[in-house]
């Protein structure tokens, strides 16, 4: 099925880096893009007013966590994820497949789909192409995903089966898809071998999708071999439409990946990291729970346009850190959400002034290596 | 000292009910108003954008939670409370006395003062009449508290010594001032006793002070005893001077205390509510993790001018708070406080049209009782 819906128009490149704009029923998404995980149909503990202050234009939410809470149906009922939510933006839902190879020990795979439990209660589920589809259609996200598997990415026998199967499974995720509104992105798998990488580009490559992602990175392997990964399969995909690395949120990442012609991210790394007082920022991180920063009066990063920023000292929130009050992972949400959207923000910019190389290259000259 | 910088305004009356306007430093106070409690500097999870919004134009700080952490020096340092958490508009600070009594059992009093462990580590403190004015003088609150004891209400021996000794301190207090920014109010005490609350307002009333306050009451006592107090004391005190209900915050209680003649209420109760999943509505609470809600389309109430309301249902509310995702304890904290601070703006409104006993008899009568 064509999605007329949607269109990639690339404006600008520098190198692989691309600049461009993704249009979907909810609005057009200006790449590269960072998308904030709301995985409960919340970014956790931000209203949709402050999520869309950071200048976020995309949210991603899990659609093994929906499933299980309140219900994919329900949230039907409801008028679908963007008015549960109230986030009238894009919304991007996963296939769920992450969550039941990550959350469930016990799950069990055959050629048909998964079954597993929850990670609540216990209880037995299984998914398919078909029902992650389904579920997905349910919850109404512009942006849906394949069901995939997200294998260990060293163990290289395991990866020829488990990519094959990913495969024959995106296959089934397109016949099943029905919306024409939604935009199907199929998902490139093969762990940190180049030769997978470079069949599964290819097989995924053969659909004509308004989308393609980059499965199973940033889950346990080396930077280098996420890079030589990522010198190999963006360009291997279909050079007008978007292509998104999943699950990859650091700055350091962001910068990389853009330069290896990625477009579309997302991760839960800046909420996770402020809920735990660590702020981000172009030079490294912040740990505002620091004694140093008791008494210090500048805001988390001088010259920062976030809410945060622009309101409060690093010594105040230290303060709601230390005495564990929610608006402390709050403010440092809302940083460093921001930080990730201003630092793809300048890189578009850069793009299209045909200075991303020199951007790049001084960015990753500045931020410390650990 | 005299405080050049507060006045106090009625703008009209009804009955014993009373609008107006004080005036601080950091603005003007409708009156009659309700102030939500940040204790630790910050509202709970609420930004200072999300308080301004729900309409409150005054917010109060607990002395004892700020002298432990972060410390009032430190405050004083970063510019004050106001500076400290954002807050421009006019601060209230209690004295230190009620936590000092309340959250220690291990207190000493002497007629210097309390000695008292804190609820966090265990270490000794000692808070005097001039000690508890001087952390509200580094704090920079616009309003500012007389050191009292808030003892058993119900015990008439003790009640009699502990008001005396409160009225020592209220000298004291008086004597140790020294900011002409800052407005102390004196508090009468007396607990449930007639003679007593009578006592405490005549001898509170002696001095010229820019505001009074009536403690000790909402700390176990029947509301037939609350008000029945509040017969009494609110008429005895300065008329041309705000009369402050500490501790009070339920709709009923708010239409009750202004029928007598209280101008200021201040409450975690709203707050405290919202995080367990309860939400405040002019004719009951709702339970909004009750499942009856679970497909329930409309806003927490209908017509309601909130943030919460205007944006988001009974469904999804429920499902943050079935998940336990802090954005639903946060929408109803500001629902809550929106609901008092639009009660105060109705009632406000009522007073000044003539028609507040008309009001209050229709609100109580719709009001449940329990």
């Amino acid at each position: 099925m064509k999605n007329e819906a949607f269109k990639f128009e690339i404006q600008g490149k520098g190198g692989k880096a691309r600049a461009g704009v993704f249009s979907t029923p909810h609005g057009d998404i200006p790449t590269p893009v960072f998308a904030p995980v709301g995985t409960q149909a919340t970014v956790k503990s931000l209203t949709p007013a402050q999520i869309a202050e950071t200048g976020a234009s995309l949210v991603l939410s899990n659609t093994y966590h929906l499933y299980l809470r309140p219900g994919d149906e329900l949230v039907a009922e409801m008028g679908g994820l963007h008015r549960f939510m109230n986030w009238q933006q894009p919304i991007l839902t996963d296939s769920g497949g992450f969550q039941v190879f990550s959350l469930n020990e016990m799950r069990k795979i055959d050629e048909e789909g998964v079954t597993f439990k929850s990670h609540i209660d216990g209880s037995t589920h299984r998914f398919t192409p078909e029902k992650s589809i389904a579920i997905q259609e349910n919850l109404g996200a512009d942006i849906i995903m394949a069901f995939d598997e997200c294998a260990d990415p060293s163990n290289y026998d395991y990866n020829v089966q488990s990519m094959n199967r990913t495969h024959r499974w995106l296959e089934r995720c397109v016949a099943a898809k029905k919306r024409p509104d939604q935009a199907l992105f199929g998902i490139v798998q093969g762990g940190i071998f180049a030769d997978l990488r470079e069949q599964s580009a290819d097989f995924v490559s053969s659909f004509d999708l308004p989308g393609y992602a980059i499965g199973g990175l940033s889950v346990g392997e080396t930077k280098e071999e996420m890079n030589a990964m990522l010198d190999i399969v963006p360009e291997r995909l279909p050079e007008n439409k978007p292509r998104y690395l999943m699950g990859v949120g650091s700055p350091e990442d962001l910068v990389n990946g853009i330069l290896r012609g990625v477009d579309i991210f997302d991760c839960v790394l800046p909420t996770r990291l402020a809920r735990h007082g660590a702020a981000m920022s172009f030079t490294g991180r912040l740990n505002l729970v620091n004694k140093q920063y008791a008494r210090d009066s500048r805001p988390i990063v001088e010259g920062c346009g976030c809410y945060a920023c622009q309101n409060f000292t690093r010594s105040y929130i230290r303060h709601l850190l230390m005495v564990k009050e929610m608006l402390g992972g709050t403010l440092v949400s809302i940083h460093n959400i921001f930080t990730l959207e201003e630092l793809t923000r300048q890189a578009r910019k850069a793009i299209l002034a045909g200075t991303y190389a020199d951007f790049a290259e001084k960015f990753l000259a500045d931020y410390p290596t650990n």
